[in-house]
């Protein structure tokens, strides 16, 4: 049976006005946070291309993926979409570490 | 100047473990805030395919992808990344209401 079996579609329209702003309260959540991890991880690529630390660590990705798919499982959220998410961070994230790098590098040079 | 000139790189190391450990902590903040975002969507999707409204709605993702924008602005995110970011989040959410839609016909055919 629907969820919202009743309403009319001027009450289905508010209805989907309610449920966006809390949406869009949950995006400034995500920003924010997302604006967080970026500045950890521009710690990171830092703190690597000091140290000569390679730009990925494969070993800390399969670590990563298998703890967030099973926390998606008890959250309810689809594992694979929680993988692909990650995967999706972590591309941008390796792109700035290898910018960082070669901000180094060049500065090295110059 | 480099914001870690003089670690050992046994501290190296440490100070890296510290900085991920923060990492995964906001992961699994990420990972809840998702899986509540897909609640509200599916609430969304449910109401959409009762009440035959289009599964993807460009002005409400145009208004999104600039307040988004803006957000990510004063957040210091890369506001690329934080369009890019809401592209994957909805090209998902697209995925799972035309889904609902084709359970609800399904339903009605059978």
């Amino acid at each position: 049976m629907s969820t919202y079996p009743t309403l009319s579609p001027d009450e289905a329209r508010k209805e989907l006005l309610k449920l966006r702003q809390s949406i869009d309260n949950i995006d400034n959540a995500l920003i924010h946070i997302l604006a967080e991890r970026f500045c950890l991880t521009q710690k990171v690529g830092e703190l690597k291309a000091t140290y000569q630390m390679p730009p990925s660590d494969p070993q800390r990705e399969a670590q990563q993926i298998k703890r967030l798919r099973e926390m998606a499982q008890s959250a309810h959220l689809d594992p694979n979409f929680a993988e692909k998410f990650l995967h999706f961070i972590i591309t941008e994230v390796i792109q700035h570490h290898k910018a960082i790098a070669k901000q180094k590098i060049d500065k090295k040079n110059n």
